[in-house]
């Protein structure tokens, strides 16, 4: 095997997993590594095991730091891309973390940092889902809703930098209330959370389901989307029932975003949707094209599932990188 | 007076008035005519119409034909712009009009077509109420509501040209039916037409309110923007109502946008917005800081009026084309 002369690390920096991905200057992966997050003792122990992480994926990747260009992390919140902090990362209880100035101080190598929906469109555009468009829409549901914007095939990232919140779309005026603070914002009524609450408030009225059996089973407080996935597997009609509602919503949602933007392509990731693929972006996709205003060809817009997993985020902060290191 | 060495037309051709303007090439304005658009005797009356305004703008402006560089014209509706075709105007009665290729025929000039609401939002940006932004969304309330959007100092099209729909937003599932044939969409609720069958329908319902008669003295049949000034200026309960809930819709519609585009500035345009200004944006803008996402300052985004009036469709028109012709 021939040494690469160049290779790009991406971290996808998430709440319960670390994944780190070694790719050369074909974008050809090397190595993926993934370790458990953990939380305790604060950001400079998890910043440490994110370096400890890379050099890991470099060794199994054969490749000496010299001849790394970049490492690039994905994080969950909303960054300061000019200085490289975290600004706000709840699942990491991190808050105003310095992520890029202290991991290049560890790695001694360039480090990038973006926001953890970005850089998973910024992936499927250039690598999945996305591939050929010059304008997409990437919709991410998860524990919240995130979004991201690609505008003539760059990331579209607003005037503050506070672009793609389409999670606070509000779409029903007094409705359920928002991690947010407002009403009726699509977070509040298609995202995991807003779905376990559907299936508890049913539930809790007296309809019969099998999901808290099944999280009991698991061992999981939360409704994960693998419980969402093994409900559904069982035909469990309150999960149905909740499901087909978040679907519409979503649906009414990418509709709207068509509507505005003219993209290509929207890009559903997360959870749900890499587990469920089509049978979670099908009836999404119908809805969608029952609200699209006039065109020549609905279907000429493609509503999709994203198609690179769990690497789309790794990639895609590796795909940032070399952008920003050739601007 | 110096003879000007360079100029610019611009027109805006709406379903009531055709206005043209001339400009140098500072974008001083040189002269400004106005007639009525008049509709009877098809499209080739009207292009020789258009034609023949240009020519007196010219002569009042004293520039001779040969320092023209360039006739461009905003009109009502979607546009083939690589062809200059004005695909669907259902205000002229017009269906796939290849402007462009008759008026350059007419006047021997370079021709550019452009939708009325891109190049008004157009002349905001640059020379109006958007100066200075790098980002900005449009909103002009008619008796439909239409968008438009500049990202990084350019208009942004979208991918088959249709960017902007944002009337046809869905912000009340199962709300009233709108001229596209969903329902909830923002044009449906908030729109001047939407008002008028709002105050039609209270009207009905027994409550009080001298809308219909102000509309009778003034001889008009729909309830235009000065009969609204009018019947707000008379303190008009029902009005007030329907100004109030149509305001409150814009100011949720303006938070979606600003929560997924993170823009500058906001500007609404329009008749009701011209006439009314800040007594329609305020109230307007206020729901909006309500319902925007966590911001370091919410007042940080400009939500206001046009300031070009009438002339912002023609001047943005003239932009607009000298961007094109120096791309």
């Amino acid at each position: 095997m021939t040494r690469p002369a160049v290779c790009y690390v991406g971290v996808d920096l998430g709440g319960t997993s670390l994944r780190a991905l070694a790719v050369d200057g074909e974008n050809k992966i090397l190595a993926v590594k993934k370790v458990r997050t953990l939380r305790g003792g604060g950001p400079g122990r998890l910043i440490n095991r994110i370096a400890t992480l890379v050099e890991a994926t470099l060794r199994d990747a054969g490749v000496s730091r010299s001849r790394v260009r970049a490492v690039s992390v994905g994080a969950p919140g909303p960054i300061d891309r000019v200085r490289g902090i975290v600004e706000e990362a709840p699942n990491l209880g991190w808050k105003r973390v310095p992520l890029r100035a202290e991991l290049r101080q560890l790695l001694r190598v360039p480090v990038f940092v973006e926001n953890d929906v970005n850089v998973g469109l910024m992936g499927e555009h250039a690598l999945g889902a996305g591939r050929g468009a010059r304008n997409a829409v990437g919709i991410f549901v998860g524990t919240g809703i995130g979004g991201a914007l690609i505008f003539d095939g760059k990331l579209y990232e607003g005037s503050l930098g506070g672009a793609g919140e389409i999670g606070h779309t509000v779409l029903a005026i007094n409705g359920p209330l928002c991690g947010c603070g407002h009403r009726g914002c699509v977070e509040a009524l298609a995202s995991r959370t807003a779905m376990e609450r559907d299936v508890r408030a049913a539930i809790k009225s007296g309809r019969k389901s099998n999901v808290l059996k099944i999280m009991k089973k698991k061992k999981k407080e939360r409704m994960t989307s693998s419980i969402i996935v093994s409900a559904l597997k069982k035909n469990d009609a309150v999960m149905q029932d909740v499901m087909k509602r978040a679907q519409f919503y979503l649906g009414i949602l990418a509709a709207n975003a068509v509507n505005l933007l003219d993209p290509e392509c929207v890009v559903f990731g997360g959870g749900i949707a890499e587990r469920m693929k089509d049978d979670f972006v099908g009836p999404i996709r119908e809805t969608a094209y029952q609200y699209f205003l006039r065109r020549p060809d609905p279907k000429g817009v493609k509503i999709v599932s994203g198609q690179l997993g769990d690497n789309a985020g790794a990639l895609g902060a590796i795909v940032l990188a070399r952008q920003r290191l050739e601007a």
